[in-house]
């Protein structure tokens, strides 16, 4: 019996062999008495040829055939008719010359069309997924998944990394995101947590003495889903002992950069550019800055501090500030309906108004530029380094608006002027991050990352003093404005944690509760330690040049969490519930 | 500032270079007024020697360092004089001089020695996993979990599979074990299950597309425990489209033929025995066989069907049978107490009695004698092969007792009589397993294996008529007795699968309400598929020559689902019960 080949290894080579094909009918044509039929496997698409001298009995088969049928052809390759070549695939010089036929399994008509250009609401998609993921786009994207977390291996295991696994059914800490739960059969009233991310046991891997850990991790968030959010998501996990946080960034830098080259075929310049948070939200309005495009704030809070226009003083009165971005060359192209929309957008990051300057020759105009002395003009077209037909787009508020909305415009203003190369990869690490947040509705400081996460040596003073200026020894890895993941050298010391705890509002009680197993841990010769976690979903969508974070994840789950082919979460029988000592609150259970 | 080097890297050419260590103290000695500390590091363990000359303020600090601080450490390495040289670590002939030392961290005195050779509880072991890992034992079983996953991807990425990522949050499908369930915040009243295997996610996937697809997949069951079981474990997860069960046996056995080979350095020929379960219950009394020795039931039912001895003929009678195994030379070494021994140990497996004989030059000694013919005693010996000195050992029961019985006793004395070459690894694939399994209690059938097993082509039109004889196109793979996994030919058109679901006792509606999806799926062109699922922490347990899952799970848990370490499961705060809509049933709940 002739062995089966793919589609994707056939060649010239091959011509006027007997060759056995397996696949899909991506489509069935009649045309004069003959019927093509394009089969489709995992590598590609041929086009197969029956014909009433050569195939026989196998032309009446072909007749039943539909989209979407299994088939096992065998036949005789041969070169199309020059005129019948078809250069959009890969096989398109070829055909084969069906002597038979076997139908392994029928189709109905699918709901929607096997290829790539067609819109398809993702409702139906996800319900079908089989189908969906049969398209040519999503089986390029899940080899590329493929391809990257192999390499991503690759690079850790040459580096005498150990890829370990850590528990699913763990405990549930309340610090941190919603945890999903598992009630315990075994201990009735008791229950499990699915990990948020393999934090702790990393850290107790380091404290077992391995070193170097890593793993591709299944993390867990229960939280009301953003659209690129999911419930559950999967992260590149790494932990070391030892190493500096400057060791650990180099490392993962050339990780990436490995990565990159070997999926993509693109050279990343090493060492990647390193910016502390405070530099970052300056100059880009955001903690993950986009590096692609220039249009960076500048800040006039000096300039205008004591402005005629009084907008403008106020902010800078009551603490915040005045910044702009200067659109350069878009005077002419932005009216005045088309800047009334441009401060729409900024509103819905709270700017309450949007000034603006045009650059003319000779003078510089706008609404506010009555309010504006000359010398406080002339100073901001310096400090902007504007010149004739720019427009300069200014906000000025509360220092965390102003950085909102002129960040969040800068990304727009660069997607619509088209000042974005989508073919780059333009990576960063921003560093010396906040190591703690004040919540002002509950009254607390939040750890900004984890409570484990290491204060910088020079402000470790500051802990329990003035915890809002104590900065991280943490890192977070960019990639064209988006958040990769980020990591910490984590404290090893239990005095350290105990203080954390306490700046936290931990009483010593409720840290021992939670984390007793972790001080525990401590105690007894931990190294000091650190690492970083990626997710890999996100790296994914963005080397594939994707926009939807779905697209990324074999069978994800929609904005509601729900599973639309399986039709998970479901109803569960009383008796399982009864089994888990639990029951439902106002809801009438199945039998 | 000199570089860390891992003490497993120094050689005889860095004799007299400085160099830099860092690690956990082993121990510590003071001998004439000098300090030894054995510093281990991941690489293994290396001697430090401070002495008043050399070493300075760093030989005060040493005299404060304990057992588990953690150091950082610069020092001349030297070689040791010959008199001290231990061969009983790598780095034996050397030792370095300190210059200085580092705490790097303290540690309190630990419950347990950091060494193989110590009997410590396991509930104390668990507790404190971290220490318990920093063991050379443990150590070295994880370095070979790792390696052994990295052999399987290996092969697998070269054979053109996807390594692919299936939910953990899915749907709760009663068929099976019992589920671990999720309850869900956003669909009050409705729970996410934990997959007990991929199995229908990679069947989906087939009809994805994709062809071929691997996953080390975390799995889950809600199980009450044995000493082998844990609530959660990993499999190495694989599927395939167009392969017969021959195929994928083949590409299996390759994988672990390079597996063994690269972890173990030991080679194993292929293709590997296969035989049908039949056969293996009939020569070995089980179907998971340890073929690394003899001793195979030999069956007589046919000899004392007419016997004299009642409780043989019975047995016959019945519809059972009459087997014995040959303990070769074992009749001078068994006394009649042993024997009883040996009887009470059949008595667990459902078995009343084991009569026995004892083959001498003349005669056939033993209280069953009397009560057989010469004929039948003449028959019986030359059935078993035997000679003057062996014992027979004999079970008459129902099949499925003598079975138990007598292979529980064959793996019983193979030990005992020192039989098995515990360095061999002896695989061997158990094809031909009955489709279904009838429960008496219950009274309907199960699916022997799940419900989306392929029935072997002979026996498809006995689905319906005669279930029970109906075999499976599956085969399970064995190694030392113990069941690795096992796979096979799946069910790919709507009609069987229907009438697997009928012959299940399902009703129309029912099959469709737990896997309308996956009758959906089979009708939009599923191909034929297949696939296999190997339990990887058994594997690294053989591998590893360990007798304990445990060992082989970096944090496992306890008989009763409990993680020692974290405390998991544990109480949870009525807010987070109440935002999922359930409540404890009889439990007061935590504010």
């Amino acid at each position: 019996m002739t062995e089966r080949v793919l589609s994707g290894h056939l060649t010239e080579k091959e011509i006027e062999k007997e060759v056995r094909l397996k696949g899909w009918v991506q489509k069935r044509r009649d045309l004069g008495g003959l019927i093509f039929i394009d089969l489709r496997d995992k590598s590609g698409i041929i086009q197969i040829v029956f014909n009433p001298d050569y195939s026989g009995e196998a032309l009446e088969i072909a007749e039943s055939i539909r989209s979407e049928y299994v088939i096992d052809v065998v036949g005789k390759l041969v070169l199309r008719d020059e005129a019948t070549i078809n250069p959009a695939i890969a096989t398109g010089k070829l055909e084969v010359l069906a002597s038979s036929i076997t139908v392994l399994n029928k189709a109905k008509n699918p709901p929607f069309m096997i290829q790539d250009d067609v819109n398809i609401a993702e409702d139906i998609r996800l319900k079908y997924r089989y189908l969906d993921l049969r398209r040519p786009g999503l089986q390029e994207t899940f080899k590329l998944r493929h391809q990257t977390t192999q390499s991503i291996r690759n690079y850790l295991n040459k580096n005498e990394f150990l890829e370990m696994e850590t528990p699913i059914l763990t405990k549930s800490t309340p610090e941190g995101a919603r945890d999903y739960l598992v009630p315990s059969r075994v201990h009735p009233g008791e229950f499990y947590a699915l990990p948020q991310s393999p934090q702790l046991f990393k850290q107790l891997i380091m404290m077992s003495g391995f070193e170097r850990y890593y793993q591709i991790a299944r993390c867990f968030r229960d939280e009301d889903l953003r659209a690129d959010r999911q419930p559950e998501f999967t992260q590149v996990d790494i932990e070391t002992s030892f190493l500096t946080s400057d060791e650990i960034m180099t490392m993962t830098e050339e990780m990436m950069k490995e990565v990159v080259k070997e999926v993509k075929g693109v050279d990343i310049q090493l060492p990647l550019q390193r910016m502390p948070y405070d530099e970052a939200m300056d100059r880009y309005g955001s903690d993950k800055p986009d590096t692609r495009f220039g249009l960076e704030l500048i800040h006039v809070s000096d300039i205008v501090a004591d402005s005629g226009f009084k907008v403008f003083k106020q902010a800078v009165e009551n603490g915040g500030k005045v910044a702009l971005l200067n659109v350069e060359g878009a005077a002419a192209g932005y009216s005045r309906k088309d800047i009334d929309k441009l401060t729409e957008f900024v509103n819905i990051y709270g700017a309450k108004g949007l000034a603006w300057l045009k650059v003319e020759e000779e003078e510089v105009k706008g609404p506010i530029s009555k309010f504006l002395s000359d010398d406080e003009k002339a100073a901001i077209v310096d400090k902007a380094n504007a010149s004739s037909g720019d427009l300069l787009l200014f906000v000025a508020d509360k220092s965390a608006v102003v950085y909102d909305s002129l960040g969040a415009l800068r990304l727009k203003l660069g997607k619509d002027l088209g000042l974005i190369d989508e073919e780059a990869f333009h990576f960063l690490w921003v560093t010396d991050w906040p190591l703690f947040e004040y919540d002002e509705e509950l009254g607390r400081y939040f750890a900004a990352h984890h409570p484990f996460t290491s204060p910088i040596e020079a402000d470790k003073e500051k802990l329990l003093t003035d915890p809002i200026n104590v900065r991280a020894n943490a890192y977070d890895l960019v990639l064209n404005g988006y958040e990769l993941g980020g990591g910490s050298i984590r404290i090893h010391q239990t005095e350290l944690q105990n203080q954390m705890f306490k700046a936290l509002g931990f009483t010593e009680e409720e840290a021992r509760e939670q984390f007793g197993f972790l001080l525990d841990a401590l105690e007894y010769g931990a190294p000091p330690h650190g690492g970083v976690a990626l997710g890999l979903d996100r790296i994914i969508m963005l080397l594939a040049g994707r926009s939807n974070l779905r697209d990324t994840i074999l069978f994800p789950k929609t904005a509601s969490a729900s599973d639309l082919m399986t039709e998970a979460p479901s109803e569960v029988s009383r008796d399982q519930l009864q089994e888990l000592s639990i029951t439902l609150s106002n809801h009438e259970m199945k039998e």
